[in-house]
């Protein structure tokens, strides 16, 4: 079956089973929101025991706090309500197996496979993740605590999720660095 | 309880029952993207049929095709090979109700409150979403449809999930837009 059918036919069981969630409302009940990464290992509303109206969760490629992060997380907070915010990153991520440099050598080698020009790569900042998970971590909360727009309302939590075990393990720097007021 | 302990505690239950899914691979097996959006209502895993290892998952403000997201979907492209994506945005999405200039009077109001200073907010697209959703959808679609990087190979598909009945309902235009080679 092709991906199209499968989803299709999971969601046709999902929705036959929707209950009452149609009159949720779009602020999250919990008032919280999660950032992570896109990595296909991880399920937050599981490894952090959310339903469906419970918390905003943010994904992209490394869990990285980028501009578009904080554009999601300011709407999160200033139009849905949420003065918490959760950056996971984790264990074991595929950011940490590159530079830029090497993601722009193999999108050219590629590229004369596809019949496509990689120049554009060399504009792009693909964000591999240097040094430990819990230095970016660090460095990340960091970067939001001190954006001018978060208020000192909002507690920043960092923590790192084990792929090996399931875990979540609380980086304290980043607690000190992410704490409100 | 806090929300810290609530999620400490589920993450508590999932690491007890995480079984061999230590062993996964972060090449996702089904080696499809999802894009979505951030809102609470959404369980992409949930709608969309994923169990861990079976898929990456990109969501921001809006479900938008961002920089960050055409970031994101190239790593998961050329690192760690999939080769379909499907955008799915979804009704009565918060992004629709406000203005960019709106969304800068709100974070001016509240500036005083938090003493804060609001300017920053004047340099941030918050890439509200005009229109209808299945004309935004198709933009994004055909946004990421030429970027430069964007191999044919790849089918990008174009959804939208009913926030009101848990179904994703084809949007014909994307599909046809967003079909690959």
């Amino acid at each position: 079956m092709s991906n199209v059918n499968e989803i299709l036919a999971a969601n046709e069981d999902y929705a036959a089973e929707f209950g009452d969630k149609g009159a949720l409302s779009h602020d999250p009940a919990r008032r919280f929101a999660i950032v992570t990464c896109m990595d296909c290992r991880l399920d937050p509303a599981k490894f952090a025991g959310l339903l469906e109206g419970d918390a905003h969760v943010i994904r992209n490629a490394g869990g990285r706090v980028t501009a578009d992060v904080i554009r999601s997380l300011l709407i999160s907070y200033e139009m849905l309500g949420t003065n918490e915010w959760f950056i996971i990153q984790h264990t074991h991520c595929g950011m940490q197996g590159f530079t830029n440099e090497e993601a722009r050598a193999r999108f050219a080698a590629d590229a004369a496979k596809q019949g496509i020009d990689a120049v554009e790569a060399h504009y792009i900042d693909f964000m591999p993740i240097s040094g430990t998970i819990e230095e970016n971590l660090v460095r990340d909360v960091s970067h939001l605590r001190h954006h001018p727009l978060v208020p000192a309302a909002i507690t920043i939590h960092g923590y790192v999720y084990d792929v090996h075990t399931g875990r979540l393990i609380v980086s304290e720097e980043a607690e000190r660095i992410g704490a409100g007021k």
